[in-house]
């Protein structure tokens, strides 16, 4: 947008562009190796012009003398900041007691010590049913670890997940021996190293505890600036990325953007929208005009054999946010039923009762749920109702598509139930 | 629709309910018996009280008296008729001598011979690179039979595929050891089996030849009764699936339907459409009322390790439409670059100049191609633009899809030549 103007990049950590959502991946060894997770390595930032700090603590920003506080180098101008501070996990509130076997899932470096530590370990605890959970939980199991889900609700289900779509995850789990528990956790016990997970349901012993809690805007710097945030805790931003402060920008897992739909003010807590603020925060920053726009957040997670995935919303989260709709589920497969490699694939689809309009979809199956979320996220912006669902064509080839599409199956079951 | 009115079926084959488009599959024995391709046996067809009669040979229809003549059963009067006599391959206009090894691939029963008969084959010949060749291609060299595939085109590409999508497939093909051949049969030789095919372009060594030439509307039975055909060969229907006589409707690849998009009449030759109109004659000759919209027509076809795809017009097809389009295309992958299972895929997108709607895509990949064609064939219906696709969101997921959707990455391109 710009190629004269200079830039400067500011990380805590000691690498930049990687992909920490591979990094469950990597620990249930599916990724024999992390080095490949990295889009840029530090040799070729330099060649490319960008100016990266990498330990750099940033200690304050000052939106009115338009300059930052970054430790060991002093105060530094900018004419247009860009915030992508992304997200932490939301704090349990647990004194660790400096033993080791307690993490997080996010610094690729951290992880990559931790599976070494991962080969010593019998059992687990995994503290919440949250996003992350579902890939974690996987990656343990296909280790032999013995594991344990605690979470304090007694759907032991995410947020954007719907029970009846987690249950053949759930089973799954059961069935390779992981033990589903209602409760929280009250101390962490051992001696140096953790050795077992005090809980409000008993005692369990386990040499590794991973902190799976929500994701939750990391705004501490934004906040102490005076930077407007959002009933969320994310960074309020406007349709071009622009904050409450003049000249600076925020963009990813640290903001709040408007959901479509319903409007609603929502966490950005998703790579996917991540990506495209970013793009749009530094084409603006640089003197661009890119407008985002309301986002749908079509997502899908593997876990173990399964796929877990939605737009929008799903029954769980319409009925929270208070938007009525009229629901249809419908089980399919992914190609002929006689074809090697076929799955299963339940489809449920949400829409609004007075225009039929679709509002949300959950899935859960063997494949296909990434592109047919994609699909949805589209179809939803575009105002496609239940009708066209249900009279849509699809293809048919036994290898890679079964004579009727879930998707059709699910707008048929909807229509049932106007 | 209508529980208590009897309903009679006329097939001249041994069996119904099956699905032929596994049959070039059974062949290549990915699929390891054609036994589980019946949704229907004799037994259960009984049991519905479906009254289907087999080895039947209509000889006419008489839409004015409303009677059929059947072959030994003498005139059978009907109130409602449904034509659903489908399809043939074009005749290549060959003398075959009555030699053993020339085959068609349609029907099941004969297939299951010609299995057999696969086991003695060396080399083989397919006449034309029509739709039916880019499966059974797959199939001869999985069963290491050397393949010649002889088309009159240079490009040597089916009508619906264009020729930069085919590129990979055509490379696959001849890294396997296919022969492209540019020219037509004259004579098949042979002594009571066939040994060698005489063509254009010299002999060719062959025990087998397959004759995949174009598929087209089994439109004899209507034409004799004076039911009106379209300009391609189908009979014509309205939206209700009635043809041109009183109380007589038809179905599938035997129809002529009207294309999205163009408006033109087109054949009606997938399954996929096939489907959707026979459930909706069958209810409307029952005393229903489903209207038939335009199609779409969102196609795949595995060949070999890549699957070629797509949904209304590609520029072949627009450009001998007369349809004035945008394209642009864009190589992408399926997931995460470093992760295991990853593949390629090209999409390539077509618009309207002026409204900037989607209006057809192209698509040659690894896998996913089918959900995205199902997914641009609603898209289009919808009245989606570029700008929408080149804005959409997609799921970022290393397992399961790449940071840049491929539909996304294609939009981008289209909108650059605009």
């Amino acid at each position: 947008m710009n190629p004269t103007a200079g830039m400067t990049l500011y990380t805590e950590f000691e690498d930049v562009a990687y992909s920490p959502y591979g990094v469950p991946f990597a620990r249930g060894k599916e990724n024999a190796s992390s080095d490949n997770q990295f889009l840029l390595t530090r040799q070729q930032c330099k060649e490319r012009g960008i100016d990266v700090h990498y330990d750099a603590k940033i200690r304050s920003i000052d939106v009115g003398s338009h300059t930052l506080t970054v430790q060991g180098e002093g105060v530094v101008r900018y004419d247009r900041l860009v915030i992508a501070t992304g997200w932490e996990y939301a704090d349990p509130d647990l004194d660790q007691g400096g033993l080791r076997g307690i993490f997080e899932v996010k610094d690729i470096r951290r992880t990559t010590e931790w599976d070494t530590y991962l080969d010593t370990v019998k059992e687990a605890v995994v503290v919440e049913c949250g996003p992350i959970t579902l890939e974690i939980v996987s990656a343990l199991i296909q280790r032999g670890i013995k594991t344990t889900v605690l979470d304090p609700s007694s759907s032991q289900t995410p947020d954007a997940v719907d029970p009846d779509i987690m249950a053949p995850v759930r089973k799954a789990w059961e069935d390779a021996g992981v033990t589903m528990l209602c409760g929280q956790v009250t101390a962490f016990g051992g001696d140096g190293t953790l050795s077992h997970v005090e809980t409000t349901s008993g005692s369990i012993p386990a040499q590794l505890a991973i902190i799976g809690t929500r994701k939750v805007s990391n705004n501490s710097l934004a906040r102490a600036a005076g930077i407007e945030l959002g009933r969320t805790g994310g960074i309020v931003i406007d349709s071009h990325m622009r904050t409450s402060a003049r000249n600076v920008f925020a963009a990813g897992d640290c903001v709040e953007v408007q959901r479509g739909v319903s409007g609603i003010p929502s966490p950005g807590l998703s790579a996917s929208h991540a990506y495209a603020q970013g793009k749009a925060a530094g084409l603006n920053a640089a003197g661009g005009n890119r407008e985002y726009q309301p986002m749908y957040v079509p997502w899908a997670t593997p876990t173990g054999d399964w796929i877990v995935g939605g737009v929008a919303f799903g029954e769980t989260s319409a009925t929270a946010s208070g938007i009525k709709f009229v629901s249809g589920a419908a089980k399919g497969i992914t190609r002929a039923r006689y074809y090697p490699g076929v799955k299963p694939i339940t489809v449920k689809l949400l829409a609004d009762p007075v225009t039929h309009r679709l509002i949300g979809a959950q899935m859960v199956g063997g494949e296909g749920v990434k592109e047919r979320a994609d699909f949805l996220g589209v179809a939803i912006r575009a105002g496609v109702t239940i009708e066209d669902l249900a009279t849509m064509e699809n293809v048919y080839s036994p290898a890679i598509g079964a004579l009727n599409e879930p998707i059709n199956l699910a707008a048929q079951e909807v229509m049932k139930n106007f």
